[in-house]
């Protein structure tokens, strides 16, 4: 017995659920947790089914394109540990905390490589026996670099590219290689203070509460669909660099809880927006 | 077009979803939100389907018993204002909350009357145009003044009991009446310090969080299921009273959020848990 | 023996605690809770000293001040409930929650009457006997109108004007008159959605997190120095009417803590900044 | 310029402020940050101070002891890092936490070694160059166990012992040799579901939230003074498993929010609470 993710949207119309569920149940197979949700606004329906059974009992996919509108999305995968590249600049919070969880299996994913604009990271890397790559971008051209690291995840074809705390902006042309397939955690809430130093722009605005966001990455960098948020209070004892600290902190909290969510196979994303079945 | 929220629970068994859903396809129906979950470790499967359709377009119940497994339960209803009768005592915070929400449409019920086992908060009530009814326990026996309560309860025949700070213990002769249909806020987490004063008891363990816990009346009081909990911070610099008081805040959000949770037709119990579609 | 609350702030030298509590010590005054904060970056110094005794014990606010560096404020004031004005337009739940909070003595406030830029929320404020003035602006200048509402605020001489979800601009002349003395409850997090519909743009943009500021006002109106925020979850399933619906009860608690702190006289301000000693 | 903290308990009387920041004040020192409390009840001052300056200007210990009340406690150090020993089980979220945050100065101690009642987590730790050792308990008297424990952390004269999930309960004999210097990471709320299984039976009661309370171990061992607690919200689709994570998620938070308190000496002992200045 194996469990399957079932992920569907496609045009509202009467009947879906009945329809897909029914597929399902001709096979014989059961339901271990159904999501569905219609944004009626748009016009259009999202359905996550979990489903345990024998892989000789699976449906064909045709099986479920035939009963679904035109315009469907459709997508049938075993629920396993997705291949991941990590990527990094100089900041260890978030990458040490997700190569612990991975060294204990408390993530669903396997950390295949990590990539890195600094060198810096490479000895905690290598401490968890994952290998790490240093790509440099001094005396290069921004096509150059990002065709170098582009090179690099090429080697591992991950399924999603996790950028935690990855430091330099990536071009259009780069980020389209992997449409909503790349997460990144953006240093505090969205919409938020643009520029330089966010956090001595919250300490000089007296912010009362710190947060972070994690978000699919999209051309405009950092307007992607949002996966998670949270917060952390401080108040004025914090010196700018305390919010910083207390930012790094729910920073990993928040990767990490949206990285559980991608990689279960909760995330719809519609428009700008997240549809998410947790 | 009117909203109907249909809420079953039931063993499991395969295809009950694809079953359910076909009275509603076949009538027509359109699907508004639905929500299904399994207690796998009881075998037994849960339903809300929020749907809209014409009054005559609506099924017979007997069209979904009838594709249901024996030893279900059905209810299908108009979503709609619940009607309801809120008991207190002397503390006025959460009633407060709910006159003035009352007033402004800000929650799914009419609220009917109020029972105090004190006269103080009658002015509040008066206020907002809702009748009072004292029952004061001095010079009774517990069943006479339980009988007493209930003869009100009667007259409005509330579809749900609020104890919003009622202090007084009932008889599970008195919470047989209502099962599943009173909601109490408790002043502490559960489980919770014991005995007469819990927030000096929480002030000499030096807590650093108060809680709050809504949950419905069962004959074991603060046991019944737990429908919606949350926190507030607090520290040294707090006496017990203050301790009190940011317990009062808390509780006035928890049932407040407890009871848009149950008037939606959102909380199923199973065993001494709740399975909420929220 | 009554409590009594010194706030200082100078610049930072050395030795300002020793001589402030020596001017309470030679009085043989009891300090009850004492907070000092030193803003490094402006140099400067901000103490809270809230301590009791007899009134003919108390000493001369010029023995305070001859210990104090020049460029000092200085303020000496008996705990005691603040008197205040609260201004409104059409949405009850702020005003609500203060009138409770008022009637039963949960806040440290007179609330002297109500002025509305509608007359919708006369009838709640009457339940209160609270006085109700109903400002409107239709065919009135601005300034035509400002001059009545500050006609009617100086008929009560205000300590404190709280803008109650007052849906109005007003101009720099009219909120010079209450240097930080007006404060404000803002529909999101700060910085925050700009434009005509903040919770259609939350929505939009899929956020997962619903905040409220409040702040005091300043002639860049939401832009002054932030007393307290706090943030609800949200989600998918959340319409924007349901996002605005969480945003309201937020707001009623940000703006509840905020005064909370103001009228206890816990609140300085630091160029764009709150300091808080709670 | 080296910051320094003083940290005082002692009757409280009038004036402690005035004549411990006249000691300061004489040699010339800047207070960096002040923090007072008295428990009224108890009839006790408390009092963190940090301030910097000169070592050659650091006044003895016995001008602060020569104006303080008898029954006084004092201590004058150095704010600096704490030498510390982690004690384990097999659980690796605290661990792995406090290892990474250690490895970039992310932590105010110095991990000198980690003791494991099980092996499992030596590879962990030596990847970070922590020595580790193994204590295991079988085929030992309880006594037995202890005291080759004992004779471990003897070697490295830890300033504080760490319970980083340490599973075996501890001796009166034991705890007495750290009072107040052992720290434990508790798996739930206290008070809380007492047992075998805290997580099966918060999940049969169907709490809405798991929380984590850090403590100081005495010898009723989870009835220590409370450091930090928090909470993260479950619902009903969390199986008692998906709980035990959510619960590691809040452990691994608190603990590291206690050990950044008590490594900067801001906390204090109260009976069976904690004063704590931050």
């Amino acid at each position: 017995m194996k469990n399957y993710v079932l992920s569907i949207d496609c045009p509202d119309e009467t009947g879906i659920v009945h329809k897909i569920t029914g597929v399902l149940f001709r096979r014989g197979l059961n339901i271990v947790a159904n999501g569905e949700f219609v944004d009626h606004k748009a016009g259009r329906f999202f359905m996550r089914t979990e489903f345990s059974g024998e892989p000789a009992s699976l449906p064909d996919i045709e099986d479920f394109a035939g009963v679904l509108p035109a315009g469907h999305n459709l997508r049938l995968a075993e629920r396993r540990k997705k291949n991941i590249v990590i990527m990094v600049t100089k900041e260890p919070h978030c990458l040490g905390d997700l190569l612990i969880r991975h060294a204990f299996e408390n993530i669903e994913a396997n950390v295949l490589a990590v990539v890195g604009s600094d060198d810096l990271l490479r000895p905690l890397t290598e401490k968890f026996e994952v290998p790490f790559h240093f790509a440099g971008h001094e005396s290069k051209s921004r096509q150059e670099h990002e065709e170098e690291v582009l090179g690099i995840l090429k080697q591992y074809s991950p399924e999603y590219v996790v950028m935690a705390k990855y430091m330099r902006i990536l071009s259009e042309a780069f980020t389209a290689r992997y449409p909503f397939r790349m997460i990144n955690i953006h240093h505090s809430f969205l919409p938020a203070f643009a520029g330089a130093n966010p956090y001595r722009q919250a300490y000089e605005r007296g912010v009362k509460i710190i947060g972070a966001t994690a978000h699919f990455v999209t051309k405009d960098l950092d307007e992607g669909p949002i996966i998670a948020q949270s917060v952390i209070p401080v108040d004025h004892t914090h010196s700018w660099k305390d919010m910083a600290q207390a930012g790094r902190d729910v920073e990993t909290i928040v990767l990490a809880r949206a990285l559980k969510l991608v990689f279960e196979d909760r995330v719809f994303v519609q428009g700008q927006r997240t549809i998410i079945f947790d």
